[in-house]
């Protein structure tokens, strides 16, 4: 029985999803109404021409006069959908107007989907570089490991705009804020935890990032081949740096070698695990299972083993939700004028998730509840703060 | 004194025009509101994925199920920006914003600006074609001739979905539909009238183009150098085309020469003309001096000569603006599934519009006003029915 049934909440059912997407999610509407003549001659001609010709004398105030400045292009290439891999452009659209949705709902930004029908790293930078007037910072999604870092630093160096993958960062941000969650529920220090990671994608790849740099002892991150360490053959640029900055103790094998003594399991892949495994971890672990929709153990199996569980779905408790990190992070830097999204940012990020939850924290509360609605507001003045201090602004 | 002076209308200050434009003019919002979880469930995971699973499978579903069949991508390279000229993608961008919020006002349509940072012309249909899944039509705007019409031909065979120009044919469409009613009050036959264009940019070939369709009598078109006839050296392809097609009785010579005799001036460029050039055309000529902010006569000087004069402003009477024409032509391509706009639709568009002030015509009312609310849904039955005659939908 998940979370819902038990609370009560009716099941969505097919019908209510379709209805519910039916002719899509947005709606683009003027920001002030045009009833009559005079609205026009200020919105369409004659009056827009002044407004026109003061940002061609001066290109600043474009950000002032056009809703570009602050506009969040949701890009994709439908490489890598949920759980449902490379499906295309067009079968993407509509997790792409779903992410436009959220960030105006929970940042109050404008949002548009440009979806792409190449995968070529090269073609889609060209496409935004041609189309950087018409946006003001980049969401990437859904693009596929390990295209999607090559495009990410690619797009960050050809743009003068934040840019982010939201697989990689948003996940990233909200795991590090629910690891510090439950380390505070059960009195632990991350600097003397051993932290595995299943799954060397987007998501695992910027975990792995994120947790050294917020100084937990180790990490140990597997792939479908196993654990990633120095020497091993094959692997990828993004990999063997993986295997220089990880796993200190230089393990080799399986999941079960991994997850002997270490004290968090994170997983990010979508590999089902065999719940002896987590018996052999150190005692009284913490599981996040964030597979979606199928968890790679099911909670209450993992509740068994391990006194604080999380997940990525909404139907349970401790949902490790990316739309606890995106819309403010986004807010932030474009309330900054932010021309990039730093590490410190993203830090700062996980911190003010952290910070809104900490004194109501429990085993089943280790994450604010995504309609907490100082989430956005505190990770956004956080994140702008961040931004000034290392000098990316203006 | 304008139109709008007289009837005691407030003039528009520069404050009012800046402050409309604060942060610009689009705002995008969800079609329906997110205010719990299991909204978020049904719009985003874990329910937005049977939608995308079901595109995947049968890729017509995003049609249905995406906004992006209806959205109208208003795409400029901001080269001939209103009177500005060759401004660049980012100030043009108002423009665009001040487009998509009169599809959304007047057509109920969602659009969004898209402007770009390249002018030439295989790398901006490059761009659409990749883009092609993000939306379901393209109104090109303010985009220089004679690119604009290699652009347009190039579009039109790249992409399966409804692309227009509308610098060029939404005017065209309108100034028919002008046309026909000035000839309806003055009692006169479109087929015995001689028609001087002044102007053979984007403007002027295709008001060229959708009169000689409609049968007019004669059309003759000058450029900057005069007369356009045939033989006439240097001409480039577009005007070499007009050559052949216009200009019947093979007149030679500058304006002068053109309007002797001629029974309807229509300005589409910027050059002032001496109003004793009005005095020796026809008895009782029409006159439309569209060119925007100033006409190429001032209607009070043009009135002295013609029972008929239009201009493109709001301020005075008889506005020939492309607002009568694109909301509707794009509603009722998008409504029919059309792949494509034809001549026939365009031309079904310009009767739409004439029909609708057929019964209520005067000098002063030859076209309806762009807020008459049967102008866009006439306009989009009209079109649409043309497009299933011509057989380019589904």
């Amino acid at each position: 029985m998940t979370y819902a049934q038990a609370a009560g909440i009716p099941p969505v059912t097919d019908d209510e999803i379709f209805q519910a997407h039916q002719d899509g999610k947005l709606s683009v509407a003027a920001a002030r109404p045009i009833s009559q003549a005079r609205d026009l001659s200020i919105a369409y001609t004659p009056g827009v021409a002044k407004v026109s010709r003061a940002i061609a004398e001066d290109a600043a105030l474009a950000r002032r006069y056009t809703w570009a400045g602050r506009l969040v292009a949701v890009v994709s290439d439908g490489t890598a959908v949920l759980g449902l891999g490379d499906i295309g452009a067009s079968a993407s659209l509509p997790v792409m107007e779903g992410k436009s949705v959220l960030f105006k709902t929970f940042a109050g930004l404008n949002s548009i989907p440009l979806v792409l029908n190449t995968t070529d790293v090269d073609e889609i930078v060209e496409t935004l570089v041609r189309l950087r007037s018409s946006f003001g910072a980049i969401n990437l999604e859904d693009i596929a490991a390990p295209r999607c870092f090559e495009l990410e630093e690619k797009l960050v160096q050809a743009l003068d705009c934040p840019v982010m993958h939201d697989d990689q960062h948003g996940t990233a941000i909200v795991t590090l804020a629910a690891l510090r969650g439950a380390n505070l529920v059960l009195g632990r220090d991350i600097a003397e935890q051993r932290v595995v990671i299943s799954g060397a994608g987007a998501a695992g790849v910027a975990c792995a990032k994120i947790l050294a740099e917020a100084g937990v002892g180790d990490v140990t991150v597997l792939d479908s081949r196993g654990i990633i360490h120095a020497g091993r053959e094959g692997l990828n640029p993004v990999k063997e740096k993986l295997a220089e900055t990880t796993n200190s103790s230089g393990l080799r094998g399986g999941l079960a070698e991994a997850l002997r003594g270490a004290d968090v399991f994170l997983g990010l892949s979508s590999v089902t695990i065999d719940e002896t495994l987590l018996g052999e971890m150190a005692a009284d672990p913490i599981v996040f299972a964030l597979s979606n929709p199928d968890p790679e153990v099911h909670p209450e199996v993992a509740a068994r083993y391990a006194p604080i569980v999380a997940t990525g779905r909404s139907d349970f408790p401790n949902q490790i939700n990316n739309v606890l990190a995106f819309p403010g992070v986004f807010r932030g830097a474009l309330d900054a004028g932010a021309r990039q999204i730093t590490e410190n940012m993203k830090l700062a990020a996980a911190e003010a998730i952290f910070a809104v939850a900490k004194d109501d924290l429990g085993p089943d509360r280790i994450v604010p509840s995504p309609f907490d609605p100082r989430v956005a507001p505190e990770v956004a003045a956080a994140v702008a703060k961040a931004a000034v201090e290392d000098g990316v602004t203006g």
